[in-house]
């Protein structure tokens, strides 16, 4: 056991995804929040809104940058984020007179919103890649032995006689579902945050939609009025982690149960016991399950971080930062574990 | 207090909606399952898979059928599922030798699932209608004092001044995505269920996607292959109840803080309290609260009912049995509430 | 489907539990929180409080007050409780000049918190000796088979051959410490609670201390300092009813799985298929691990309800009633279920 | 964002806590999980069921043994669990002819399990002691303004003066019934779990109770029949993590609301605002809600992972690993917070 298996040494193999996890890194975080104030200070410039030389200076800074971790450590203690103290550095390192143009009109929020949003782009990248990978080994698999007869169980009593093929469409036929749901909150997602102290970006006055929406283009990201006290994105996008980790928590259950007495499915691989060796048991098919029942208890808290009161809730939005990487991290992992297990499969049903 | 506040006489009036209560009555899941197995009938004489003069004699008894309720519990405590006695019944109402031809081919879970898709087309609606009302009362709620000053606060502390307009936008915009989600999931959602013991409508051969197709016009619903084991729809519909009744709960928090000390919101109305009779309490403001953090609570159940092995799980369907209808009536209730609230602010924000 | 199935004409016999969704409905309220009121005039009056005259009118009243319903709905509607409505007709009936003797010093949160801790006494009483019984069934059981053989299995695989008592042995251990945790918990939940408009008692000076205690003993409940805003106790029982459901829930998912292929367990009735006659499905089994799901979902929420602000939460308490009665009510018809399922197990194991 | 801001560089000083995050780092676990092999070869040597000259060189490995840890990690990756990697690296160690009498007649479980309880220990003293600790600076804090008045407040509306000490008083209460009730739980908690591949430590013979007796006394626990798939000594203990955090969510979210205005609560420290650099934040009292908030969810977690299928489940184990460690880092942290918080108020109410 560690805080979180997602990031250990031995438990990461089995229920993490290093790419992913990688997004949620410090390291990324940090780079995420200085692209953000890089495209922030160019197009500030480019507005006119700070000066030209201002954004050259801050870019040159960033060039070289180094935040010093331990000070954003304590930053983060005293103020909840770590973007205060962020920005006091980059302050310093541009120096007098620019180093007041930093982060102009910006706040803390803008910051963190739009530095996840940046990183949940390949995320929601790999995670149509691994839906499409998984619809397609299923396709060969059905191909391969989609005929095979199957005893159809319903309230886990033999029912009737099926195929394997009407088994395996309820796999799959939910994973291309999930593909056009993750098509739709795409854009919706991929939007920029900014909004400044209390979301109205006064300081920018009449340049404040143009800024945005340069800020937003150099970014990559959709252009969108502030979203700061409206989580509902990041709450659709949560059920839509565990809409995937569910449905792969029904193909891994049904692996399981098939697996019981080794007369249904034949698996390749399969773990060990320290105290039986000859056992090979469903692993991945069990881990399906497990991050399904744990992206199942997560999304609940993402719910209610919905109730984000006023401009800003410090408590609502602390919690997503508990939830939501965990939730991203566990559907990946899920996929890569659901695509392991699919091909593991050598055979399944009755070939008679 | 009650086993569910949303059916107790006294508690419904703030937690429930009547209309939407009476679509999960017994008696509303009965006339639809009736209606169900009429429109089957109907579909199977059309392509001749029951004789049409079977079809006539089980329309005619569903003309005057009344079930024996007395009997559908016992039923159901010893089935799991009200389905098999509820079709002994009426099959014994049809008589000889047209009986047999009733629910053909069918099995229970076409029927209760069916029957669900039914009844949520109406809650839809009114989820539509009632979300619209709610952006059109915000909308003249700004027009009347959106451009009054407001204190903007972030992590509770007054951070700089915005306009009631400015909060008033973080209300209204999550709705319209609401909307917008509602319409998406609508078609998705409102598909017949068809698929016999197994998923397989092994007994209507070659006849069996006509029939499924007939069937769903009839019923007024789309057309989709068998879905008993893939709960994704129902599950991201359970996501959306909460992601509206959750903003709805920011709505009701904000308005709550913003009544403490009677100077930023004036309310008409307001709830009594037996010791302080003086006291005008924000009890939808309240209540909105209360709804979020209930569906947020449900959801990750619907999640966990994801988990569904074979071709019919019992313990994960009847779960969603305990948790949709609560989480549809909460959502429609919050809406009705938030309605209610909208139109008891008399002003807000400073004029000056 | 009903809003809720806990109090449907035919799912309730599945899921529910007569006995103790009558400790919830609005007449068992009522009667608890007249109760209330009654033995508070009574205390008051010895105390001094309140004349012996005005608690001889209050009890008198008592005898025949029957409160207008209809105007309840409508009071909690508008206060978001029923307390206040209810003193106001109860105040009525009682008539001048004793009617303002009424509920003297006490609030709405008095009144509902006494009242549903005075009907969690019974509740409790039916939990344990449902328990009892349970464990003694298990007891004869294993006296009966608990020597056959049984193959062990681990990650859902053949490991090695048990006995039925090894296994029978994780089904009861659980409830000996429930049973205890029960003990433990119950002198800390019955307790009374009375604090007044803020939980100071201000208008009883210095009988303050003396009316509680007295009330107490006329309820039949422990005394304690108010603990309105302090929900520990009730969480902590729900906790424990869902620690019940989970353990049955363990019970039901074993024997499910157990009846898969007939070979390991026997069991006396079961439920029917619509499409399948003869098949025998094992429909408690099912519904223990709903219930266990189901309570596993609705903990969240009491525990969110801590977050109780101030000296009284409306959000916070209202979500309580939408939870708490339902996973009572859930862990009955969970016991209830699992001694008759146990009941129903004809053999388990070889004999050979 | 990281993968769990427990394990994060700058988040953890915030939302975490270092001494008991070391509790579930794979450094503790194997170190932990070492403890149980070495103390396992002593108990079975002293009982006659491995030599004497197996222990001590299975003691002498012991001493120098350093695990390889990628080894590990794909050992996981394979087997769901890390022992019988771990164990086949020990038995490397050892050589022959000692090695085979490593880890004799135990399963993964059996270390695992134990592994996690003898680290729990340590959490359970840190928990009393931060309890412990926080009653006494409530107490202090209430001696020197606990007579200040202060504005009473029900569904967030002034209600009538109190004093801080009557707010208080429900902070601190609570807080001794979870001492109480820590103290009822350990025993229960901190027992060995050793069982044998199907929990019928088959290979131990008549020295089976003799062995796990001794091996509890060696490791410090208490002495228990396995209990690999009872969970609720697991989920019970989650639910006082999560009752202590909901405490403590309370006491935040009071301090926020007595911080709004500025009046009712003085605070030395508190956050800054990257764009409003006067503001003083009232962080800790915000990461007080959250991480109540973040057990709440979790907690339901737990209570699904008491369906513990027949003598093993996978899946259901490990879903425990990815919620309990993260639980019981938040409840520390949480303790660790209002101890910091408790000490930041310089006053409250109003002395006059």
């Amino acid at each position: 056991m560690t805080v979180s298996p997602f990031d250990h040494p031995y438990l990461s193999g089995l229920l993490g995804d290093t790419e992913t996890a990688g997004r949620f890194s410090a390291q990324a975080e940090i780079a995420a929040m200085l692209a953000f104030e890089r495209a922030l200070a160019e197009a500030e410039a480019v507005e006119g809104v700070i000066g030209a030389e201002a954004a050259r200076a801050i870019v040159t800074a960033l060039g070289w940058f180094e935040p010093d971790m331990a000070a954003l450590a304590t930053g983060v203690a005293r103020d909840g984020v770590v973007v205060p103290e962020l920005v006091r550095q980059l302050r310093a390192a541009v120096g007098a007179p620019h180093g007041a143009s930093v982060h102009f009109g910006a706040t803390s929020q803008d910051v963190i919103d739009s530095a996840l949003v940046l990183r949940l782009k390949p995320v929601l990248d790999r995670l149509d890649a691994l839906l499409t990978q998984l619809v397609s080994v299923f396709g060969e698999l059905e191909e391969r032995c989609g005929a095979n007869a199957l005893m159809g169980r319903t309230r886990m009593q033999a029912a009737i006689e099926i195929t394997t093929a009407d088994r395996m469409r309820a796999w799959r036929a939910p994973l291309e579902r999930h593909r056009a749901r993750l098509a739709v909150l795409r854009p919706e997602l991929l939007v920029v945050q900014f909004g400044g102290a209390a979301g109205t970006l006064e300081k920018l006055g009449d340049k404040a939609e143009a800024v945005r929406k340069r800020l937003a283009d150099r970014l990559g990201l959709g252009d969108a009025p502030q979203w700061h006290s409206q989580r509902d994105r990041l709450t659709d996008f949560a059920g839509l982690l565990s809409l995937i980790t569910g449905s792969l928590g029904k193909f891994g259950q049904d692996v399981a149960l098939m697996a019981q007495d080794g007369s249904e499915i034949a698996l390749s691989g399969g773990g060990g016991s320290s105290a039986m060796p000859h056992k090979q048991n469903p692993v991945a098919a069990e881990v399906l399950v497990t991050l399904a029942r744990f992206n199942a208890t997560q999304i609940s808290g993402m719910h209610n971080a919905l109730v984000h009161e006023q401009e800003r809730s410090g408590s609502a939005w602390t919690l997503e930062w508990l939830l939501l990487p965990q939730m991203a991290v566990a559907a990946v992992a899920s996929l890569v574990q659901a695509n392991a297990l699919a091909r593991q499969i050598e055979s399944m049903g009755d070939r008679s």
